[in-house]
């Protein structure tokens, strides 16, 4: 657990991106979720903040980590997978966390199916970037870190 | 766990409402849900009925209690929060709950975001209350134990 | 017409309520509304307010009534019946009146006709009750009479 | 009033309908309603019952005079004219009437714009006439005869 | 086939029509098709016009019959059965029919389910009239030979 | 009431609005509806018309008023308030009138709630005014006088 | 270009206004666009400000324009033609201009295509004056030049 | 676990399953869900494979169990209960797995409530087999089997 | 014909499925009608029924043979094609038949266009088996075989 | 019958394409589904390709005409009349047949009604000509006998 | 500039068709427009017409073309490109030129995304030709002469 | 002009984005869109690439711009301000365009008007990034730079 706020980031991953890189690569790319941790952390590094992984396929885990995270961490990276579409107890967990919140998605979701493009999730972001595979979630590092710096 | 049927209520909650009080005041009030409970209890005991409090981020957890609460509690008072709008989960769970069933929220939802409008639980309740802060759980409170009166 | 602002509540009973009792008691119920209002007046005197009863089966007139509301009373509890559904006319009306204003249906208004699940009432109401017949008239007294207190 | 329940009917006009004859022959034909109701009079001596027309502009009167026809007449025969596409109010007082409904329109409504096309009073009439000018009027006591006949 | 066209009326009815009295009275009705046509032969005399029975289960079969009607009948009734709610090409039938066309249905096809509230026939029909059972024959019958008097 | 008909003009205004300058200033200004007819007079006189101003909460009076209307004002300027988006019948009855029809409202509409964005009335009308407050009166009225002109 | 800020109007006119009076006259009245600017001009005088006329079929160009008259002229104008209903574009121009902002059409718009019922242009206009053909710009110079004398 | 890949079935049911047998029989049945299992393993043996059942009322751990179906059963069958309607992680983590999927209900899904009708899990699914109460699950065990067969 | 009602079971098959197998393999299978009739066939006397295959192209005929079947055969199986889309006289005439009714499909037809999603066919089955090519019919047979014992 | 596949393209037509000129030559112009195919016939020979002609207002007909199309005609002129809006079957015929499909209708259908906006053989077709009479037909020839050359 | 109107047509082409043959071959070809343009001006020698080809990328230059055609081409035949789906200001200056207009497309739209099945141009066209690629020009130049002789 | 293609990227902004900094810099922020080009520029050369900045109010301009792109550019970031809402020409050159292309906004467009929140740029886009003002520029650069090292 981070002991200074300001430097830490939780970046939370919805049901099935645990299995990425083990099917559909087409789709998803190649890599797994820790492959793209451990570019994210590189990144982090260089960046100068720390930023924590968690992924959980349960709606109410999510919510769980999300209302635990005011106070431990400055800002949160999301990517909320199926959930996205469908959970408003996200949104609403989201809106009740005081710091910036960065909407990610690996593909472009307004490219797929009609009940993928609506996101319950960007009601409580302050952006969204999807669309770039891996690099959605170093785009998201990155802007994760310029609105923490407004922020202050 | 209560010894007789006929005088205990089980009042649900679903996400978020345990971050009651906590923040955004201006639209939840500040009073956090063991205040509620605390306000709760005292009618309750003026009602002479026992009511159980529960809190769960997580449907399936809800769905459990809900299947448990079959021959050991007399009624449900049910605020499912931002699940209202979109678990059907609950509403089935409920249709199989043979008691009365008394839907509350603190806030008016047919003035907020047009998805907050539709309820699946209304479909399964008794009847609905909404909009007066902690008053609609002692409100609930009370026409539940009148709906018991009906049943009997 | 009451002489105290502060505990003069006006409740309002929209088209085809003066029928009840009369027909279909399956759906309403077998009490009458003089049933309800002596039910409700025995409840004002324990709370210690006035409540006074009308019925109107023309928009108009509950328009007229509520105009007239300001300054003689504290609070509207409103049971619009079919009018819920289609008079934009009291929606405006109501939020001319200043106090608090409780919306109740005898029936639970959201397990019948999808027209009925649209209420203009509910834009200009602090709260709803609805589905409890003779008690949601009972209990939206005790409704506008919190929201009374908590105004002064 | 009639004296005798079974052979009296109750032909309801509702808004604009006192104005036939006077505008817009060519929709709804150069009789006036008092025309109309000599027809229909003629009519109800052949088949030896009896006819009460009435007209209003008002909505809380409609609902007044079919809140009064029970025990009064034996069927109903409503032209509603434009209430018949708005009104929830006029549907419920329908319901309230335990004998039968017969909804007339003189132009065929379906033909016309298409807020037109909905009728609120249909779902509380046995049966629908429109189109037949004058004959929608003929044709409709000609039903409500014959409907009397089966309920008693 | 009919020698003098001004006093012929074809009377053509859709599909499944030629069940009736066979199954489901609750909803039909116990007469069938036959005893209707007797009940309106019974009536045409009286009327002094002559009347065709026709029923056909095939689309096709019922355009054909329309398009033959031009100089052999001066009147049309119409009961599509379900083909009233998803054929244009009874529709196009109809408009290219010079006389007067009466559509009718057994039940108030308003009062079922919402794919039966749409009736493609109406839009070619002078004026409609369902709700009756085999009333809605003989009042037909009755509308289509007043039609005949306006446009002589 | 006016001798010369095409100098007087019926000005008409539907429920709330005699509340006008009691509540809401930010939104619908200051002004009571008598200073409006006292600036509408003032125009008035200078135009060389004549101009008569009703205010009712009741659809069914305001019928009244357009069907009396004709043969005694040249030309009608409505501001049906919530009428507006609901009523039927006022659009058949101002279909009834001969001369020129002008809608006014005195808050732009299409700015409001999406249910406001509807108007029965303008279907009738000539033309639409909406959004200057008091002044959409005056142009109303100046707009009127130009299209009596127009029709002599 | 005017030399004083507050006494300027820009009237801008969209595509194919240019062609006014040359075709279709029933619809859009015999005057052309030079005919209404002369009129526009004459009472412009009379009100004592100054008003310069544009016409574009592209929306690009009305852009510009609308960007480059903050600062230059007090109040806009605006019949964007066509464009009212499919451009988001001017929308956001004119937020961006301080001034009020009249939108005016030659015809009613809601009797028109269901299409050009929505006009995006509403959302950033005070006012909307449509159906008057010519006058239409009349009562828009009066409106424009007294939301000026408030804003002052 | 099944040692050998080609002969296992995972069954898998969602919310409120394990009711079965308990309330509502008339809507599915007296059986439970452990007398459906056990019909459906006398079925497997005759058909010569392995079916493991389970249930849950947590969408996460269905998704759990979809993704660690990978690789142990060679085809899923899927009574997916309430979340068939809600659930796109449930879509989502069908379409990872390689094997047939079937999906299955108890009730025909598509004589029930509208929002019934929609299955995120066809889209992910070879086949659906609704409507036939236990035989649902043998019909889906068969069908499973012959899917197996095709891809070997 | 059969002899015996209980044990003859009637496949009905819709427009363009006399074409199976003869294009169009990778969406339908390379197996002809005669094909699975065969199999089926097979299957029917395993299970000790009687089946007889139909197809055709004509709504009309597919009405007429449904009608016809009552009182033959036991139970319907019908795969109707296109059909299923778009008639509402198949749906009135499978309701009018007693016995169980199973609708199959080849294809998933939840996968393919939105306009294949409804089906009127369902409205009035038992139960629906799509998407398993070949076996959706024996899995149908097997299906309506239960049926039959269950009603026995 | 043609003898050389290559060089036979069939024409078909549609229910109530036999009354062409017969009725309403304001809408389909004078002359004949014979004068057509004379002058579509002159241009086939011009063309160096046979015509058939056929015409039904059986939808079961024309698909039987198209499944027999294959291997006898090139190519297949569709002009479905009111079938266009509502066939599915038809689509899947056409979607079997492996030649060119060139819908056309006589009038513009997106001029007229909206249910005719859409249609069902667009998307089987290989390309779309309305709005020219007489001229669909061989302007449609001369696309057939394009789209057969490219096909070699 | 043509000489003589009566024989000189407009070919209009929209945004992006100046890439015809650059790009995307396996939609739109590997045609050029200037290819298109040569096959079109060798069949205008063989029809004894001349055609002018224009592209633009601007709505607004469009437009202006269509205005200055009048009295210049005797008809336009116009493959607007995108525009098709958005521009009411094309469908405005369409309606203006008097002479024929026929609508072109190289794909067939209506089988392309849901928002390319709506045309704005069909509206003001006489016919629609879509899906033959460069023969779209060509059928549609013959169309146009067709058109123009109809007109003489 | 660039002179090495893949090295450079063109920097596309539409209507009304030159207005940046001047007015709402509460929504848009109060840096000019030379401030971003400047930021931009900084980070470019720190990424070795070189970025161009256009700006156009015209949808043509911008597709002009598109086209010229080919072989001239890597990639494009494209912030098309309104006409991400309205343009299905912007949508068909994006798809000409062989290279990476990036959608950026300033401002959350899905926090905003629902007519905002459909991109047809989207569907021409590799991925989108919004809602983080300036830094959408930044953001947007580094993901062009990483698509365009994907694609050698």
């Amino acid at each position: 657990m981070p002991t200074k706020q300001s430097t830490a980031i939780l970046c939370l991953n919805g049901p099935n991106l645990n299995m990425l890189g083990k099917r559909e690569p087409e789709i998803y790319g190649s890599q797994s979720l820790a492959d793209i941790e451990t570019a994210t952390q590189d990144l982090s590094k260089q960046l100068k903040v720390k930023v924590e992984f968690r992924q959980s396929n349960h709606e109410g885990e999510l919510v769980d980590w999300i209302q635990g995270a005011g106070g431990q961490f400055a800002a949160l990276i999301v990517n909320a997978g199926a959930l996205t579409h469908t959970s408003v107890a996200l949104l609403d967990a989201l809106r009740l966390f005081s710091g910036p919140v960065v909407e990610i998605h690996l593909s472009n979701i307004f490219r797929r199916e009609p009940f993928r493009h609506r996101s319950f999730i960007s009601e409580a972001a302050d952006g969204v970037i999807c669309g770039f595979g891996k690099d959605s979630y170093l785009l998201g590092l990155r802007a994760a870190v310029e609105l923490i710096k407004r922020v202050k």
